[in-house]
Order: C-alpha cells, then sequence, then structure tokens
C-alpha cells in the first residue's frame, strides 16, 4: 500500500519488483466505488485518508508505504486503516525519517528507513 | 514524465521498465524547487502544472503518461510544459480515452491508448 502522493512512486516500483498488487491510500474522496475511511489529527485541524474496499486482499502480508515520516500521523492512521480492512500489515518503508521527531513512536510495526534526518 | 497523480502510478511503471528517468508534472505548489509552470482553462475555470527545471534532461525523448484522456486540455498542458523545458516529446500514453471527446485532437503528438470508450 502506498500513500499518496508520493508514497506512489515508491510502492507502485516495490510491488512491481516484488510481484504483488499495489494498493492506493488516497485523500478523502479521490477513489471510486466503496472505501474505508479513518480520520486522523494532524497539528492544525485532520485529514481523513480512504482505501477501496478488496475483500480478496484481506489477511494478506502488506507492506505500507510513505516518502517522509515525520510525526507519524498519517503512516499510523494508513497503517490502521489497511488493518481494519483485514490486511496483515508486517511492515513500513519511509524513504527519509526526520528522527529528531520521533514518529516510529506512533506506527504499530516495524519502520524501515532509507535516509535518517 | 507522469502526470499527477495517477499518471505517477503508470508513469513509474513505464520509466522503470524502460530504465529511464521518471519525472513527475504535479499540481501548482507541490514540487520544491525551481520550477516551470503552464496554465491551462477547463470547463469551469484554470489550472496549473509545475515540473521541475532539470537542465540535464533537454533533449531527451520522453513519453508523457496520464491515466484518462477527456477533452485532452490537461495532456495537451503537460505536454507543452515538457517542451517549453527542453524535453524532446515523442509520445503519449494514457490507459483509457473517451474517445466522443475527440481529446487527441488537442494533443500535438501521437497518443497510445490501452482502452477506448
Amino acid at each position: 500500500m502506498g500513500v499518496e502522493t508520493r508514497g506512489f512512486v515508491f510502492g507502485t516500483l516495490m510491488a512491481d519488483a516484488i510481484g504483488i498488487p499495489f494498493v492506493p491510500c488516497r485523500k478523502a474522496g479521490k477513489l471510486p466505488g466503496t472505501v474505508e475511511r479513518v480520520t486522523y489529527g494532524l497539528e492544525y485541524g485532520s485529514a481523513t485518508l480512504e482505501m477501496q474496499k478488496v475483500p480478496e486482499l484481506a489477511g494478506k502480508r502488506t507492506i505500507v508505504v510513505d516518502d517522509v515520516l515525520a510525526t507519524g500521523g498519517t503512516l499510523a492512521a494508513a497503517i490502521e486503516l489497511a488493518k481494519g480492512s483485514g490486511l496483515d500489515v508486517v511492515y513500513s518503508v519511509v524513504f527519509a525519517e526526520l528522527a529528531f521527531l520521533n514518529g516510529t513512536a506512533k506506527v504499530p510495526v516495524p519502520v524501515h528507513t532509507l535516509v535518517r534526518l
């Protein structure tokens, strides 16, 4: 699963390399069909993420991918959404982590980071 | 070059398969650094697309990728932007084309369509 928008760039390539389906996690109102959604708090206000209901994916081992891990709110919400839809989230990957914000504390799965800032 | 957002999904995979760089074409205000931009008319109002200035790409043969071709305004604008930055746009690819809107008439390069609706 890739988180909009830059998670789509990394996520599609990773899914293709591994040979598994890619699932987009999008901002509210962008996905067609029946969706699951999660609303979470930001520093100011709140945001909503959505994913399509795909019953065939229930129980599948899943990696959630985003570009930057800051406070961890978005990544944690995406993982909550995936788990709520029955995906077995085993891992998350981010390109860069702002380590001084300690965002991994909010994320309920191991985070693999390419660049720590 | 992939056009935000779903052009990122198709475009990254195509660039990876061919072994060439992927360039994102984004909505206004999303890209860091120095950008080129183009503003174009929509049915109601207007929109702006941006790409980063990458002098190394000047003269490179380029495919512009988007998900859906409707009236052709967005794809034509993305191609104008790429050409204005010195890219040699040889081709465009869309997943689906709403053929009855005759959008290809606006697009100044050949369009390869996977699904015509």
